[in-house]
């Protein structure tokens, strides 16, 4: 990831939003790759797979309904099609046990290991900023009324 | 982060995991900090958010016609009430020049800045994993043939 476009912002500023960097993102990519990336980005900043991929982290091997307890607020469905869609992206195992019933179970494929990883410093981010984000909302709010 | 529950990666697995943290997330965060953390990253792990904030990272400060060109396949009206979301939530500074006509302008604030800082990771994920994913989607919808 290249500095940040805008020149106005203080040595601090940018060095706390460097702090959460790891990793940096080259600069010479292919502009054909660079949209498949986008694209593909596109499907994986879904609050949901984000909840998943921490719940999965968090909890190892897991049933549909230990997970649909979990992932608080998610419908049954939606738990469903977005589980099809991480074991088709390769981000989750899905194993069937012949039991009676069968039992299904999920966990992080070493990819999807590798993709939680990679969200931990957002995790960090929204740790430490959750009340910087509120402040700001009740700025926002106060000012309209 | 704490170490992930299952077991069974291999050592090569959870190194190449690391690779993509920088900041470890503590161990000891009370469950209803927790629970608000969670609720803020459903709203932040968006895939316009996160588009939007790497729009405007590369390009500094954009009038609202130029985020609409750079943000592929986003309606005007997602645009204007994402944009309006980041803003109410701290992310994104709305400058209102007094002209004729009046031009709006758009840029990271710093705390804007910092959570595309933690992005960062994520973005080089997809650009290092795309291969993966397409082989998996290939495989996953070839064994369904």
């Amino acid at each position: 990831m290249p500095a940040p476009a805008r020149s106005t912002y203080s040595q601090a500023d940018l060095a706390k939003a460097d702090s959460y960097k790891a990793r940096d993102y080259p600069e010479d990519v292919d502009p054909a790759i660079e949209r498949l990336v986008r694209d593909m980005m596109s499907g994986f900043a879904d609050k949901w797979t984000v909840v998943i991929l921490d719940t999965l982290w968090d909890g190892g091997t897991l049933r549909f309904s230990e997970l649909a307890r979990q992932v608080t607020g998610i419908s049954q469905k939606m738990l469903t099609q977005t589980l099809k869609r991480m074991e088709r992206d390769g981000l989750v195992i899905r194993e069937l046990h012949a039991s009676v019933p069968p039992k299904v179970e999920y966990s992080l494929s070493p990819l999807g290991l590798t993709l939680g990883a990679a969200f931990c410093n957002v995790w960090v981010w929204a740790l430490e900023n959750h009340k910087a984000v509120e402040t700001a909302r009740e700025q926002f709010d106060g000012d309209r009324d």
